[in-house]
């Protein structure tokens, strides 16, 4: 072990949200360590927050500035919220991504799509205990059970000890697709010691012990077998596992499988292509399958989060790609609500209704089980691995400060640590020892616009308030000419007495502008803010608002 | 019965969404029926798809058309979705409003509030079988239990038969507050026959049968005596019941109660004035509670489902009125999140939780009832109540068909009516026999404002895209004068490169200005659109969004 050095963990993001992860570990002297970093993903934004952000991912300025010290990025799986953000960051990095092969398709693509390099990819075949050098740190690809194939925990060896990272993971012993939960494996990690294991936290606040993917298929076939109409289902497209028991419950009771929707068919073709899917009943194109009778058709489809462009939502508005639902016919959403989403998804439940399609949730528990480790499985996860360190990642604040109190009553260290909290993990008395700014990043379009910047802000307050746009021409010798002209945006142009709003306010601007003094009239911020003072007043006594306002003052030169 | 009349139902709110009742009853020949109104209450927005919006109601513009045949306006209950656009919507409609004491001094206030005249309430003392005429109507207050106090179904004798309106209503033989449920009396209702029964069909997919507000005594009294900081407790202020529950539990454990927020001391004396509420416990003022041991206090808070300006999000950001949270404290949620309010509801815990706060919420069902009637309850209801046809309301359309199914499948008519429905109830084939422009207006500042008026969804636009606005002059030759300005409201001022982005589209707009010919320069649609388009490729181009684009052209006279 390097003198004065130390083995330190921060979370970017993730620690503090559900989504958008991002961890460094790092090693060696202060100052001086060597880094890696493990996921790097993007979160989604809502209306109420980031209204028309594409998505949200870590600041990883701090990191950027020290990448010359970054030796690898490992992606624990190809989930949006752990690789969704390589291809907008990868070029502030730099460094090689290590990911397993089905990972690998998708941080490929998402390197080729921002136009970097796909060759920064490094695949990894063989999995935990072989290792691959990073710097300081040998890695190692734990497979896990989740919600997609091949996700791995993160066996990590530095000159400090061992380090466990589970990523997200739930404990499945027959996951359909991908490898089973392997207790033996897990024992044998901790078997060596481990100094600290950062775990997910995201179903900490569920006390009963989770399910199998296995048990789904036979609810799933019952279902299948008595609907009479076309059955569709939705499933998150990288829940291989359900699409496959889902496709295999239309094949056994002879209907043909369609994939509807862009991530549907790209997530069934990688799994082939990796060879973690394999079985895959034979799927028609959409466009091909509209002779078929619809009783014999079953139809997999994205948009389970009640997303507006994908395939649930289109058909729930009519037709799509020459399919359209009926009366008689069976939607079923194999699939939890992510909180938020809720309205969403109701909304395309009533269309669907409208349409008198019987819907069928997954509310009663026999059509969808989570990806991710309820308390009592990560409670036998800690006793596995059997750290010195418990370090929650992966949720909110509230997950992560009771997934501690878990770990505490077992006699682990548990840390808290939300993003921007640098952990030391080896020493006598590991904890927090430094806070760095962590922050969000919002992709607008193409900018990256920082959550602070005010930009989003303003256009919630455009989307709360409506602006009064108010210009005006000042001549040569600061005299205002004519009249000023308004124009509403986002407001009634009607008052409720039924006069023109925009009338209104250029009437109290043209009462307000001859009794400016000189001062006023030079200064184009003075002026504008007299302006803005009037068309506020005017619209708080005309409609109750206090509208944003924008005033374009237009000065005639010489 | 008079020849050729008629009896109709015809929901404008509530049939179609969880929110905002408005039911229509008539009798009399086609086209003179005279009228009934059910409820009048309010829906509340979301940033997704009202931003800035106060409240939500139905268009009741048809109904205001024929005023003067409209008999009375019946409140069921004291809810907001009930009642709350009463103060907004009295004056186009005019008619008595009857009901029930408690509820009667909430309808007095939302008059008030509106500057209308209280005494259009007609409070009435004398329940079910006492009936009040409206016009052909007979009407009577039959008491159900809800969750809140006094609520009533409505038993609507008409010469055509007698129509039962449930209201909203949860079957709870012991409500702690105000009059349990009665099978003998709804079961007597029924006896003389019912031609329609009007149903809540909220909770129809809940399969299990609901519990009684009296079983959550025990484990709120347990949860408060292991309490060992201040303890904390929201609900909705309207659940009176509750509140006794919670404020024994208090008083039990020695401690002493604090009611924070308007709405909560608002609902506890108007229960204590109208005499539905006895033998709560003594409460003392915010203010004057800050002496007290914290474990030795009790708060009940308003803003269970996240309301920003509530009191639970203002203890969350810290000191509120003197009082602040810290470790070892509990907070409670006894209430159930209402879909789209989640996030909201995750902001205050996740402030909860980084102040140390234990949170507990209802998730595991030992601190918070539904206030309505699940699937076997209904069906409980349908088998007292009896009637020839089911007409199911309150809900969403999934629930309301969901209902029908359920009707249907026990023998009765089932009708499917969402908003704007007008279903003739008698004669041989009951059904749809018209359907009415239902709508739903905004509440925006003092505005009434159409949901298809464009105003909210331009500000949407706004928020979605972002804004520029570009001014410039025109002078009396027509000649384009000096640069164009260009502000940005919600847009990064720095492209990606750092290159100032009004700029860039001031030059491209320099650029095009010169290039244009007369015809152009002279139609100001044709101007503005020129510019747009430019505006909107360099944006499209910088920072690949294509915003809102404002024209302002100032003209100089000649």
């Amino acid at each position: 072990m390097t003198d004065n050095a130390r083995l330190i963990y921060l979370p970017l993001g993730g620690a503090g949200e559900i989504g958008m992860n991002a961890y460094v570990y790092g090693y060696g002297p202060e100052g001086k360590e060597r880094y890696i970093l493990v996921d790097i993903g993007v979160a989604f934004p809502d209306m109420d927050g980031q209204p028309g952000v594409d998505v949200i991912f870590a600041d990883v300025t701090w990191l950027s500035e020290r990448r010359d010290r970054l030796d690898g990025i490992f992606i624990t799986h190809a989930h949006e919220d752990h690789v969704g953000a390589l291809g907008h960051l990868w070029s502030k990095l730099g460094a090689p991504v290590y990911c397993r092969p089905f990972t690998a398709i998708h941080a490929s693509r998402k390197l080729e799509e921002a136009g970097q390099d796909p060759t920064a990819i490094v695949r990894i075949c063989d999995p935990w205990p072989a290792t691959y050098d990073a710097g300081p740190f040998k890695v190692g690809f734990a497979p896990i059970s989740h919600s997609i194939p091949e996700a791995s925990g993160l066996v990590i060896d530095t000159p400090a000890g061992r380090v466990v990272h589970s990523g997200d993971f739930k404990i499945d012993h027959q996951p359909i697709v991908g490898e089973p939960f392997d207790d033996a494996l897990w024992q044998s990690i901790g078997d060596a010691g481990v100094l600290a294991f950062i775990c997910d936290s995201t179903n900490v606040f569920s006390g009963h012990p989770g399910r199998s993917e296995s048990q789904l298929a036979e609810p799933i076939a019952a279902l299948v077998a008595s609907a009479t109409g076309m059955m569709v289902a939705t499933t998150f497209a990288s829940n291989v596992a359900r699409l496959k028991t889902l496709a295999e419950a239309g094949r056994a009771n002879g209907r043909t499988i369609v994939l509807l929707g862009r991530a549907m068919k790209r997530m069934v073709s990688a799994a082939v292509e990796s060879g973690v899917l394999t079985d895959f009943p034979p799927v028609v194109a959409p466009e091909e399958a509209t002779e078929i009778p619809r009783e014999n058709l079953m139809l997999l489809v994205t948009g389970s989060q009640g997303e507006r462009r994908a395939a649930s939502a289109a058909l729930s508005r009519g037709s799509y790609l020459g399919h359209e639902l009926k009366a008689g016919d069976t939607f079923l959403f194999s699939s939890k609500t992510i909180p938020g989403n809720e309205v969403g998804v109701a909304r395309i439940q009533n269309a669907l209704a409208e349409q008198g399609v019987e819907i069928v949730d997954a509310d009663a528990g026999f059509y969808h089980v989570s990806g991710h480790a309820n308390r009592p499985d990560l409670e036998k996860a800690h006793g596995l691995v059997r750290p010195r360190i418990l370090v929650p990642n992966h949720g909110e604040y509230r997950h992560l400060q009771r997934h501690v109190r878990v770990g505490e009553a077992a006699g682990m260290i548990g840390v808290l640590a939300p993003n921007g909290t640098m952990v030391q993990l080896d020493g006598n008395a590991p904890g927090p020892v430094e806070h760095i700014e962590a922050g969000r990043i919002y992709l607008d379009g193409t900018a990256h616009v920082g959550a602070y910047d005010g930009v989003i802000r303003d256009r919630m307050k455009l989307a709360l308030n409506g602006l009064v746009v108010v210009a005006l021409v000042v001549d040569e010798d600061d005299a205002i000419l004519e009249d000023s002209w308004v124009a509403l945006r986002g407001l009634p142009e009607m008052t409720d007495d039924n006069a023109d709003l925009a009338e209104l306010i250029e009437d109290e601007i043209a009462e307000l502008l001859p009794r400016l003094d000189n001062r006023t009239v030079e200064d184009d911020d003075k002026l504008a803010e007299a302006i803005t003072r009037v068309a506020r007043q005017v619209c708080q006594s005309e409609i109750g608002k206090r509208p944003e306002v924008t005033v374009m003052v237009s000065r005639l030169m010489a």
